[in-house]
């Protein structure tokens, strides 16, 4: 069966919470989830949107959704002082990783977005990259010249077009058999699709 | 108990499928249901924001997820040919009518949507207004008085800005006990709020 399409942005708290559960919805259905980060800026450059929380009226009330959404499933959530954040580097680790240890690429992951919205720490300069890398047993070198290499960059360049062209445009995005679904608030329609084939 | 508050636009697909289930839900939990229909397009002015259908890539998506959503919950859905649509003499019509009669009014707001969104005709206009409520068995030269009452017209200018002060910002948008709830999507948060009292 076809992987569960798991598309979002390191900077996006709504992800974090997202990251909590996706797998275990897959699992329950026998379905692969393939994380693929990619960069909402170019999707913000595209539709001119901007940043949720930094949208009058919405903006104060995402941050009390998510503190809010964060306590109903029993996570720690804190937003960095530097919000949004750039993400390239993250993103540039993650598919460096993927290339040979999807597993690992997938709990680097994991562990960003926990630095990031579990703990409130910056994980948008490619030296906090790096120091969560280390911290999940890669070597801060090998990471530093992935960040720079430019075979690197332009797989992240690919998969922000690829993430476009499949009309995703914002994070979490999730695509099960081709079926688009946004938001953190869907996944309970996305465990639904699985189960039932549709509706 | 305090009522649980359903803000919503009479032009918002999004309300019509919360308009499914939010007095169920309330009565499930002992609570009224308080409808305040408002007009998104203060917001809009104050905000900056765009009606969702008209966003390049939300659009397009916002169409799939209400036809899908609708499919889910087993109603009829069309959007009408115009669309977004004035909302003004709709939320007249139901103010003027919930001063002598809560039920009447809330029972015409239903109508209202069901002709909006599970017929696709359009209720912008005055006369379509007044044809709704004349098959609920009010008279059309009240209703078209009613229209144009400036103490009708004052009330809903009232609402207006009630929502907007009390951080209104989206249809359906539901206050819980001071608790704000944003989305057809966090239904589920609110009926889990009002079982728990909160978390």
């Amino acid at each position: 069966m076809e992987p569960i399409d798991f598309y979002f942005d390191f900077s996006s708290p709504y992800a974090y919470l997202a990251a909590q559960g996706i797998d275990e919805i897959g699992a329950r259905h026998g379905r692969e989830v393939r994380w693929r980060p990619y960069l909402m800026g170019a999707v913000f450059k595209r539709t001119g949107a901007r940043p949720l929380v930094d949208q009058d009226m919405k903006g104060p009330y995402a941050r009390h959704d998510l503190a809010r959404s964060a306590r109903r499933l029993g996570v720690p959530f804190r937003l960095p002082d530097d919000f949004p954040f750039m993400s390239v580097a993250a993103c540039r680790a993650f598919y460096w990783l993927t290339e040979d240890d999807a597993a690992a690429a997938k709990a680097l992951a994991k562990a960003l977005l926990d630095k990031a919205f579990g703990q409130g720490e910056a994980v948008g300069p490619p030296a906090a990259v790096q120091a969560v890398a280390a911290e999940q047993g890669h070597d801060p070198e090998q990471v530093a010249a992935a960040l720079a290499d430019p075979a690197v960059k332009e797989r992240l360049r690919a998969e922000v077009d690829a993430a476009i062209a499949a009309g995703v445009f914002g994070s979490p995005f999730f695509v099960v058999d081709g079926e688009p679904f946004w938001g953190h608030d869907r996944m309970d329609h996305v465990e639904q699709w699985l189960a039932r084939g549709g509706w």
